[in-house]
C-alpha cells in the first residue's frame, strides 16, 4: 500500500495531524527551492525525533574520496557530492524555561503543513502543550525568494494559549553541518570568519578542496502582535562556525509574539566579496520587509504558472500531482545560469550525490523548452558544451579512447565522472546519445539552428568519434557491434548489442555527419573553425559512416520486435503479471545476479528508442514492441512510466496511459517506491509533464510544425496546457467534446490535429 | 624484464648482496612455514627501510567490515581476512650504544640469504658497519619446527670484527600488530594477559569478534662462543600487549655472541589453556635444545622430500623452480587438520584475505593425493563437508535458492562467503563444480569410495540442487541454459552459457545422480540416512535429469570449437601475438569494460573443461580448442600456464609446454607478474607439480589404473617423481632414452605407458 496522507487539493500540498513516522517523508515533500538554493522542510526549532536535515546551494559540491570495494582501472579519483549547506533556518525556542521540541510535547493538535504551490510558500501551524504545561499556538511561514534568490524568509509566530509566557528565541546560523551520507566522517566546511552586527550575523566558510566560499547570514526582527519591537539580543554566542542570538519576550496569554528571520547564502561563484554581498542582500530584504517580499513571491510564482500550468478538471489528485511536478521542477531549475543543472533529487535530498545525469537531456529539456524562453534550454546545452574537454579527458584517461572521442560522465558536477560502478560508469554509455539527441531536439523544437555551428557541432563530433571507436567489427556477423554495455534498463549489465545503444550510436554518427555537411554549406567560417580545432579529416568521416552504415540490430523476425540485447530471448520469459507480488520490488528482494538474468526491465529501453525515434517505426512496430516489453517492465525507475504512458496513449490504450500517468505524477506524493524520505524524484517530474503534453495531447514537432493527437482519460472532464513554440504561446484545451486552441502572438500558427491542418489565429 | 637476482641452485633459494629495493620481494620468497603457522622473512632486528611485516597462524581470521562502493543485495555482511599475528621473532639490537638497523649501516657486505629447502631452514648472514664504526659479522638461522609445530627457533650470532663491543639484545613479543590492508583502521587483537618468568614471557591476546585466543611466547638464551651463558635479563619492559627483555653482553673482537630465541603460538583452536600449553611447548623445546631441534627439522623435511621430491637433471633453474613449489606447498598445508585449508598466499602475505578458493579442489588436491597419505586429501574434502550447511545458507539467504541447494563461497574462512563483487561472488558459480569434481577425483585416484556414502553424497546433492535451480529454460532454443555467470576466465563477466560452467553443471547433476543410485545399491543404510536428511524425492531427481539431459553448449561447427560463451565470436578477435606489448598486462593497462569486451582470456576456461573432462573429447577436438583459445590467452592468472602446459605436452607442443612450465614454476622466483612483494602464489604451485606429473609424465588415472605418456623437454637430461597410488609408492624416471619405474610395496602394479601394459614389480 502506498502512503495516502497528503490531502487532495488543487493548489496545495497539505498534511494534517502530526506523526513522527512521517516527518522525514514530509521534509522531502514540503521542500522549497528557488533555483539557486533549496532546503528540506526541516523544523526551525530543535527537534529530537527522526529527521533528515538538508539545505543545498546550487553548484556547491565536494569531491569526496571514492569509496570502492575492489578498485577497477578507469574509476574516477573522486566522487563529487551535493553538500549539505550551513543551516540558516535554525531558531531554538524556550517557553517558560523549557526547550520547545515537538518530539517531547505532551500534546500536539491541529497540526497542519501546507505547501502553497500557487504562491510559493510553506506554512506550518499547530497547537502544542509542553511538559511544563504551557500551551502555545504556532504558525510558521517560510519561503525562498524567487526575486532575491539569495534570501529566504521565516515568519515564526507563537501565541501562548493558557498562560502568560516567557518566550526565548535563539535564532542561529551554523556551518558546523555534515552530510547524512558522509563517507569517511570527513568535514566538508572550513570556517573562515564570523561577523556580528546588531540583529544580524554572518558566518563565512569554504568547502575543503573545492574552496567554494559561502557567507551564510541572518537578520532577526522580533514582533509583538505584529508590530516590530525594539527588543535586541540579550546575549550572543559564537564559535568559529556558528552564531546564535538570544531574544527574550514576555508575552501575555492570547498575544502573538513573532520572530522574522531573513537568511540565506552569498557564494563565491557569484561574488568576489561574499560578506559584502550578504550585507547588501539583507539591506535589500529588510528595506522591503516581510509583507512586500511575500507579495513579490506570489507575483513571481504567478508569472511562472501563467506559462507552465496544466489544468485538469474532474480529478483533483491528478491535478495536484501535475502541479506538484511542475512546481518542483521550477523550484529546482530556472535556467538562469549555464553552470547549473538539474540533480535527480533537486534540493530535496542528497542521494545521487552528483548533480547531472542523462535525465536532463532525455527527460527535462522538453519541459524547459516548452514552458520557458528558449535560452533556458540553450543554457542546459551549453552546460555540456562547457564540459566537452572534460568528456574528452574522461574518455581518454579513464577509458583509453583517443583522437578527441568524448564520453560524457554518468554523474557529474563539473564535467568529471563521479560514479564508480564499472557496469554503470564504463558501460552505461548510451548517455552520450541523449546529449547529442538533445541538440537535435532543441533545434527541432525551437528552430534555432545557431547553437549547432556555434557550439553543438563540436559536441556532436566528440560523441560521434566515441561511437565510432567504441563499435567493434564482428567478422562472424560481418557487421559492427557494440559489446559490453548497460542500456537504459540498468537491470541488465555488460550485455551485447543493446538495441537502444546501437540505434542511438548509429543515429549520433549520422546526425553529426549531416550537421558537418550542413554547417560546411551554411556556416563555412564556423565549419572551418571547428574542423581545424578538432582536426577532423574526411577519411575519418568515411570511417564513421562505415560503422553507422553497417550497424547490427538484434531482432526477432518471428515476434516482430527488436531485441533489447542479443541474449534477451534466452531468458526465462515469465511476464510481470505472473511474478509473485512478494518478490517486488525486485531490486530490494533479489540478489543482483537474479535481477540481471531475469527478463524484468527497470525502465523503458527498446521503448526509449521508439520514443526518441518514433518516426523511424510504424505504429504496428510500436505496438508489437510495446506489448512485448511492457509485459516485462517493472518500472522500478522513476523515469519509466512516463514513456510507457505516452506510448500507451498513442496506441489508444487509455486506461494504461492513465494508470501510468497517475504513477508518474504522484510517485512522490503517494511514495510508490517507499523512499520519498530520501528526497523527491525531480528529473522524472519532467516525464510527468511529457505524459500529458506528448501523451494525452499527442504533441510532436515535425517539419517545423506542431502536431497534436488529443486524447483524454475517461476519468477527466478536461485538461489544458500552454507551450511556448518558437516565440508564440499556444494554449490547448481538451475536453471529451472538443479541442480548443488559443494563441498569444502576432501571427497565425498552423498546427496539425490528428494529421489535419488547423490554423490558429492570435487572440 | 622479470627479476633474476635469485641464484640458481638445486636445493636452496639464495640471494646475494643487500638491496633495499628487494627486501619486500625477498621477505615473500624466503618465507617459512610449518602448516600451522608461517611468516615472511622479516628481519629480527629493527629495520627502518621498506618492509612488509607478516606472521600468520593457520585458522585465525577476523571478520572485517565489508567495504563497498555501492551495496548490492546478496553481498556478505563481512569480509574474513587472514590476520597478521603477534610478532615473536623481534630482537632489537644495540652495538656499542647504537641501534643496529641494516637500513642505516654505513656498509653492508657479503650479504646472503639462503632458504635451504632440503633441510627446512632460513639463514641470513652479512657483515655490517654501523655509523659508530663498529663492524660486525652476523649469522641468523631461523626455522619453524615441523615436529613441534607451535614453535620456531632463532639462532642469532654476532661477531664484532674490528673492536670489542657491548652487544645488547632486546628480544620481545608484541601483540600490538596490525595488517597492511587494514580497512577501517580497526584493531584486531585485544590484549588479555602478560606473563613473565625467567628468560621467558607470554602475551595472551584474543581476536576481536572471533575471539580466537592466542598465547605468543618466547624463551631466550644467551651464548658466548657457542656456550650458553648465565646472563639474565638486566631489565624487563612490558605493556598490556608487549614484553621486551634486555640482555647485555660484552664481546671481545672476534668472539661470537649469540641469542637463541624459541617462540611461537598456542591457540584456543587446539588448547583450552593456551598459557599452560605455551609453557609446555617451551619446556619441550628447551629440553631438546637448538641443535637437536635443527636435526629433527632436517629429518622431518627429509621425510617429506623422500616422497614428494621431483628431480630434474640438466636444468638447475627448472629444478630449483619445482622444488620451491613443492617446498612452499608443504610449508603451507600438511593435511593434519580438516579445519584448515590452503590460502592462495599461504603464510607469505595477506592478499586474498580469505583462505579458501576453488584453487584447493581444482589445483591442489592432486598434489596432496599423490604425495601424501590419502587422509590428507580426505581432510580437504571434509573441510567442505563441514561447511555444507553454510553453503546452503549462502545460497538461500544471499541468493534466494531453496530446498537445500548449496553454493560454496568464492572465498571463505569458515564457510561463509567473504567476497563482495557481484560479478565474482554471485556469478562465478563454477566453483561449485570443482568441489564436486574433487570428490570424484579423490575416489578415482585413491579408490576410497567410503567418503561418498559417509559425507560426499550430501555435498553432491546440495551442489546438484543448485545447478538444477540455477539453470533456466530457453523456450527460444528449447534447451536449458545458465545465464549471467563469470567463468574461470574472470576477464568476462555476466556472460551467458559459459561452456565450462554449463559442462560442469551437467556433469555435477549426472554424477550426483549416479552416486545416489550406487549408494542406494551398495550402502543402503547410508542412502536411507542421507535421503531422509536432505529430503530428496524421486520426482526431484527426474527434474534434475531433465536439465542435465538437455543442457545447451555453445559451439562453432565451422571452427570445430566450443564457445567460451554465447557471444565470444562476436568479439574483435585479435590474437595476443598481435596485441602491442605496451598494453600488457591488460588488467593493469585497461579499464575494466575494455578488458571485458576484449577476446583476451585470463586463464584456461574452455580448456579447463577439457582438462577436467579430457576423456569426453578427442585429441583433435582438444587440438582445435587449444589452438584457438591459447591464441587469446594472456595468462594473467597464476593458475593458467599449468593447464596449458599439460595440454601442450599432450599435443606434442613440447617447446610450448616447457615455456609454460618455466613460467608457472618460476612465477614467484622470477616475479613474472610483478607482485611477489605481496606474497607467493601458493595454490598455483600445485599446478606446477601437475605440469610435470600430468604434463610431461602424462599421468592419468583410468579404470583404476595409472597411465603414463612420458615426454621430456629437450632442455632436460631427465626427471623423476614419485606418487603414492592406492598405498603403493611408484617412482618414474624419464630420460631421453628410457622410462623406468620402481615400486615400494608388496605386490606388483600394472601401469600403462602410452597405452601399453607394463607390470612393475616391487623393489
Amino acid at each position: 500500500m502506498n502512503q495516502d496522507y497528503i490531502k487532495p487539493d488543487n493548489w496545495s500540498i497539505i498534511e494534517e495531524d502530526f506523526d513522527v513516522e512521517r516527518v522525514k517523508s514530509s521534509e522531502s515533500l514540503f521542500s522549497i527551492g528557488n533555483g539557486a538554493m533549496g532546503q528540506r522542510a526541516n523544523f526551525e526549532e530543535n527537534y529530537s525525533g527522526p529527521t533528515f536535515q538538508g539545505s543545498y546551494i546550487a553548484g556547491i559540491y565536494y569531491p569526496d574520496k571514492t569509496k570502492v570495494g575492489w578498485w577497477k582501472n578507469g574509476y574516477p579519483k573522486y566522487f563529487a557530492k551535493v553538500l549539505n549547506a550551513p543551516n540558516w533556518i535554525g531558531i531554538n525556542i524556550a517557553i517558560n524555561g523549557e526547550n520547545f521540541d515537538l518530539f517531547t510535547c505532551t500534546e500536539v493538535k491541529n497540526f497542519k503543513r501546507e505547501l502553497n504551490m500557487k504562491e510559493g510558500w510553506y506554512n506550518r501551524s499547530f497547537e502544542a502543550t509542553l511538559v511544563n504545561g504551557t500551551a502555545i499556538a504556532v504558525n510558521v511561514r517560510r519561503f525562498l525568494s524567487l526575486n532575491l534568490d539569495e534570501a529566504g524568509v521565516i515568519n515564526y509566530e507563537i501565541t501562548p494559549l493558557n498562560k502568560d509566557a516567557k518566550i526565548v528565541y535563539q535564532p542561529y546560523i551554523d556551518a558546523g553541518v555534515t552530510n547524512e551520507d558522509t563517507n569517511w566522517e570527513e568535514k566538508f566546511w572550513e570556517p573562515l570568519e564570523v561577523k556580528k552586527a546588531t540583529n544580524e550575523a554572518f558566518v563565512t566558510a569554504q568547502t575543503f578542496k573545492t574552496h567554494f566560499k559561502v557567507t551564510t547570514f541572518m537578520h532577526n526582527t522580533i514582533l509583538i502582535n505584529g508590530v516590530p519591537s525594539q527588543i535586541s539580543a540579550s546575549s550572543v554566542e559564537s564559535t568559529t562556525d556558528k552564531v546564535q542570538y538570544t531574544y527574550e519576550t514576555l508575552v501575555a496569554k492570547g498575544e502573538v509574539s513573532a520572530i522574522q528571520k531573513i537568511g540565506g547564502y552569498t557564494v563565491s561563484l557569484n561574488h568576489d566579496n561574499t560578506q559584502a554581498a550578504a550585507e547588501k542582500v539583507i539591506q535589500g530584504a529588510v528595506a522591503k520587509g516581510y509583507d512586500a517580499l511575500l507579495q513579490e513571491q506570489i507575483e513571481a510564482w504567478a508569472k511562472i504558472w501563467e506559462m507552465s500550468d496544466i489544468t485538469i478538471a474532474g480529478d483533483v489528485k491528478a491535478q495536484q500531482g501535475i502541479r506538484f511536478n511542475i512546481f518542483q521542477l521550477n523550484q529546482t531549475y530556472l535556467g538562469k545560469d549555464s553552470r547549473l543543472n538539474i540533480g535527480p533529487k533537486g534540493f530535496t535530498g542528497e542521494k545521487y550525490g552528483g548533480s547531472t545525469y542523462w535525465d536532463t537531456e532525455a527527460y527535462c529539456i522538453p519541459f524547459y523548452m516548452a514552458t520557458k524562453d528558449q535560452e533556458v534550454a540553450r543554457n542546459l546545452l551549453t552546460y555540456r558544451y562547457n564540459q566537452l574537454d572534460k568528456a574528452i579527458e574522461n574518455a581518454k584517461d579513464n577509458l583509453g579512447f583517443k583522437n578527441g572521442a568524448a564520453l560524457y560522465p554518468m554523474v557529474t558536477m563539473n564535467g568529471e565522472e563521479c560514479h564508480n560502478e564499472w557496469e554503470i560508469t564504463h558501460e552505461e554509455i548510451h548517455r552520450n546519445g541523449a546529449i547529442a539527441f538533445a541538440i537535435y531536439n532543441y533545434y527541432r523544437y525551437t528552430g534555432d539552428y545557431s547553437y549547432i555551428p556555434e557550439k553543438g557541432l563540436e559536441v556532436l563530433i566528440g560523441i560521434a568519434r566515441f561511437w565510432h571507436q567504441r563499435a567493434s567489427f564482428s567478422t562472424h556477423k560481418n557487421q559492427y557491434m557494440i559489446l559490453g554495455v548497460t542500456g537504459p534498463n540498468e537491470y541488465e549489465n555488460n550485455i551485447n548489442n543493446n538495441f537502444y545503444t546501437n540505434y542511438i550510436a548509429k543515429w549520433c554518427i549520422d546526425y553529426a555527419y549531416e550537421q558537418i555537411q550542413k554547417v560546411a554549406t551554411e556556416y563555412p567560417s564556423d565549419h572551418k573553425r571547428v574542423i581545424e580545432k578538432v582536426n577532423l579529416a574526411d577519411a575519418e568521416l568515411q570511417d564513421w559512416k562505415k560503422v553507422s552504415g553497417n550497424m547490427y540490430f538484434p531482432k526477432s523476425e518471428e515476434l516482430g520486435i527488436y531485441l533489447q540485447q542479443d541474449g534477451f530471448l534466452d531468458k526465462d520469459l515469465v511476464p510481470v503479471k505472473d511474478l509473485d507480488r512478494s518478490q517486488r520490488p525486485i531490486n530490494q528482494k533479489w540478489s543482483w545476479d537474479r535481477v540481471l538474468r531475469s527478463p524484468y526491465i527497470k525502465q523503458a529501453d527498446v521503448l526509449q528508442g521508439f520514443y526518441f525515434f518514433e518516426d523511424d517505426f510504424t505504429t504496428e512496430e510500436l505496438r508489437k514492441n510495446f506489448e512485448f516489453y511492457e509485459s516485462f517492465t517493472v518500472h522500478e525507475s522513476s523515469l519509466s512510466p512516463c514513456v510507457h504512458s505516452i506510448q500507451a496513449a498513442k496506441l489508444d490504450k487509455m486506461d494504461m496511459a492513465y494508470a501510468f500517468y497517475l504513477r508518474t505524477s504522484r510517485l512522490d506524493l503517494d511514495d510508490y517506491n517507499k523512499e520519498v524520505e530520501e528526497g523527491c524524484h525531480i528529473t522524472s517530474m519532467a516525464g510527468t509533464w511529457m505524459s500529458i503534453v506528448e501523451g494525452f495531447g499527442g504533441m510532436r514537432v515535425k517539419d517545423n510544425a506542431l502536431h497534436f493527437a488529443p486524447k483524454i482519460p475517461k476519468e477527466w472532464e478536461g485538461y489544458s496546457f500552454k507551450i511556448n513554440f518558437r516565440h508564440q504561446i499556444l494554449k490547448m484545451e481538451v475536453t471529451h467534446n472538443e479541442t480548443k486552441f488559443s494563441l498569444e502572438g502576432d501571427k497565425a500558427l498552423t498546427v496539425f490535429v490528428n494529421g489535419k491542418e488547423v490554423v490558429v489565429q492570435p487572440n
